[in-house]
Formats: structure tokens, C-alpha cells, sequence
């Protein structure tokens, strides 16, 4: 089975022809964990957009009251918005039966960018082992893109591909052809997968989460496999 | 000390400020090895151009009895070109006393696209050492940008800058401040730097050279501290 990891999307997005992929796309700290945890906590679909002015069209389209609108910009919540981007906050009570349009820095752009793909799924820490049966249970190519930060490479991400990859591979038993940044992501998860709250705190969006007084969000973006589901993109909308 | 990695040239090229840094470009297979091996050979200088016509310009302007013309496309010698990209190619009675226009797939962009920085330096497992005692003597903040393959990662460079950040680690003595990626290449290379043969025969770009015929330069692009020397770009042409 081919698995090809990129690290950022534009190791993807001018070149490769994802149309016979299935695509897990990453973004650890923190949108793909909110996206779990929404759907998971009951949210009817997430919609990931990429300015605040497309989410508040959402809400005017969907009604107000149907639409809970999240995200950040620079890690912070923004003005007139219901929910930041902590994946703590999505609780039941707040995301049950409703609509969440996500509009993050890296994160949404990372999935509307690989739209093209023949499936898009939505990985983190929190759904890591459903999601590699997913991957082993298509069987087709796959492709994991990193969010990354800015532009450039995230630790955190890369050591979830990794995990994610190993965990394939487990699944399937049968050696994965990988991509030179999947073998690379598979030795980052073996160098920094038995401590991942240890290496999130040392990565640039961990400080940045730890500054903005939002640390708390490390240790739960942390928790491996806490949920079993697998967020899948259709049409712009993120369900499972 | 500041030392940051960038693992494709697109992670610094539109957004960083190279300006206040001293930048070291590796292109381990095989552009900065080839460049290296030149240049310790008595090369005159080195002059990276981006395109095949560009190299013929030079050979017009310089003479083309004093140019060794030298590159590759998809691995393979350019049609008129004296050499091919392989640094075993670059021997004493080749290029002793002459000016080499070099233009290959990836590192003569990466090498020219660091232009704008303080200091531009050359790095390859050849020279590794030359070029950590370079940094840790020039005292300033650095980056390495590694020139990766056709705009994606690529294992070697990552390795090759992960073993150059440790061994400016050990001459500085002094934490570095690293960023992710920098964290990363550091890990890459533990995992894979005791057998850096092995490490290029499953890169993509390694496996290309195989197939190509080319495999004797991967042993020979492995050769740590082959020489003492530090290649630097100036208005377009590497000396030492």
C-alpha cells in the first residue's frame, strides 16, 4: 500500500493529483482535534472556511441559532465569535445537533485544500487508531497531509503522521511503500511518540497555546484514541 | 544561538527575512557534494545558474576553454555539458583552475534563492565539519535551508542538516534555539546518521540515482569530513 506523508500542503497542492488518494489531513494543535471532538460531542456537520467573513455567512445562511461559529486567529478567539478553536470547549452542551463553521490559521485551509482527494478524512491524536483502520480498511493509495504552522513544518503533526503510519502499517501487515517524509515522520513518532505532552510543549504552537494562556489544550490534544470516530469531508462539510 | 531548519526552500523563501542570517544551502545528492568537491579540487569558483542556456552564457563570456560546463536533468548529463552532477566527476585535472557553471534540479535554486542573506555557505556531509565550525565561529543567527526534491522533503538533506546543527551544538556548547524542523533533523539524525549509506539507498533521490547507474555516488556523497573546506557564495559565484 502507498502512503505518502507531506509535511506542509504545498508539498501537495501545486503538484500531486490527489484524485486517487484518500487524504488524512493533520493539524494536531489544534483544528483536526477540535473537528473530532465537535463531531464526536454530537455537532450535526463542521464547515471548515477559510475567512470569518465566510462563517458568518454560514450562520446567516443556516440561522443563527442552528450555528455555533469557532475559531482563531494568532491562537486567540475571535470578536463576535461563540468558541475559539480549544477542542475543550466543543463540549455536548454547546455543539450538540448544531452546526460548527471552523475558520483556523493552518487547519481549514489544510482541508479545503485537499478537497480534490477521492476521500478527505480528519486525523489527530484523539482518533488516531480510527483512522488508520479506516486507512487499512480502504486499502486504496493514501496521502497524510501536515498542516504545518504558517507554511512550515509542525513537530506536532509530523510525529502524528508518524504514529498514524506505523499504525497502518500495523493494520495491514504488509510493508507500506513511503515517501522519504514518511519514513521520517515514522522515526519522529518513534523519538517523541512516548511523551507527546513533553514534545508539544517544546513545539512553536505549543509555546505560542502555552503564552496564550491556553495550555491546557496540549495535554488534551495529547489523548490518544479518546475518541473512535472518522471525520470525513463531503462537499464542504466535515460529518461522520 | 539562533538555528533554524527549513526543510524545502518554500518554508523560508516567500516569507523569512534572511537578511541578519548566515545561511547554509545543502543539497546532499548531489548539488552542494558536487560543489564541495570542486572546489577543493582547485576550482576557481563555482557559478550555480538556474537554467542550461544560462551555463552556455557563461562558457561564452569566460571563454569556453576556461569553464567546465556541469548539471544534470531528472539525474542524467545535460547534451554539450562537459560533466554530469556527479562529484566523482570533478576531479584535480577536470576542473583545477577553472570556473564551473553548475546548473541542476534543485540545489542551484536553493542555492541562489538564499541569496538575499548575510552569508551564504555550502554544506554537505563532505565538508560537515568545516561548515559547523564556520557557524559557531561567525556567532550569529543562522539557517540552514535544505533544497529537498522538486519542492518536497527530502531524507539526506534533513540528515545532513540534523548532523550539522548537533555538531554546532557540540562546538558552541550551548543549547541552540531550535525550531521545529530544527528539533526534527536533530532526531533524524540520531535515527539515521550511523549508517548514512543505508539512509540514501531508500530516499527517493538515491534510488534514483541507482536506477540511473549512478550508485557509487551515494557512498561517495556519505563521506563525512572529506574535506576541510568552506564554499561561499558571493555576487553569484562560490568560492572558498
Amino acid at each position: 500500500m502507498r502512503l505518502d506523508v507531506a509535511f506542509i500542503p504545498a508539498e501537495v497542492a501545486a503538484r500531486d493529483d490527489l484524485a486517487d488518494r484518500v487524504v488524512v489531513v493533520i493539524d494536531a494543535l489544534r483544528a483536526t482535534s477540535t473537528v473530532v471532538e465537535a463531531l464526536a460531542n454530537g455537532a450535526r456537520a463542521v464547515l471548515p472556511v477559510p475567512g470569518i467573513d465566510d462563517a458568518v455567512r454560514v450562520a446567516q445562511s443556516v440561522g443563527r441559532d442552528r450555528v455555533v461559529l469557532g475559531g482563531e486567529r494568532r491562537s486567540l478567539p475571535i470578536e463576535g465569535f461563540d468558541l475559539g478553536n480549544s477542542p475543550r470547549e466543543f463540549t455536548p452542551d454547546r455543539v450538540g445537533g448544531r452546526f460548527v463553521a471552523l475558520t483556523t490559521t493552518n487547519g481549514t485551509g489544510a482541508l479545503l485544500g485537499a478537497a480534490s482527494a477521492r476521500r478527505v478524512l480528519v486525523g489527530a491524536f484523539l482518533n488516531l487508531d480510527a483512522v488508520a483502520a479506516a486507512l487499512a480498511s480502504d486499502g486504496g493509495a493514501a496521502a497524510v497531509v501536515c498542516a504545518g504552522r504558517e507554511k512550515r513544518f509542525a513537530l506536532e503533526d509530523a510525529v502524528c503522521a508518524g504514529m498514524l503510519v506505523a499504525r497502518v502499517a500495523d493494520r495491514t501487515g504488509a510493508p507500506l511503500e513511503l515517501n522519504d517524509a514518511g519514513a521520517a515522520a515514522v522515526a519522529l513518532a518513534g523519538r517523541y511518540g512516548a511523551d507527546l505532552v513533553a514534545m508539544l510543549e517544546r513545539t512553536a504552537a505549543g509555546r505560542q497555546l502555552i503564552e496564550a494562556g491556553l495550555g491546557e489544550d496540549l495535554a488534551f490534544c495529547a489523548t490518544v484514541d479518546r475518541h473512535g470516530v472518522v471525520p470525513e469531508l463531503h462537499d464542504r462539510q466535515i460529518t461522520l
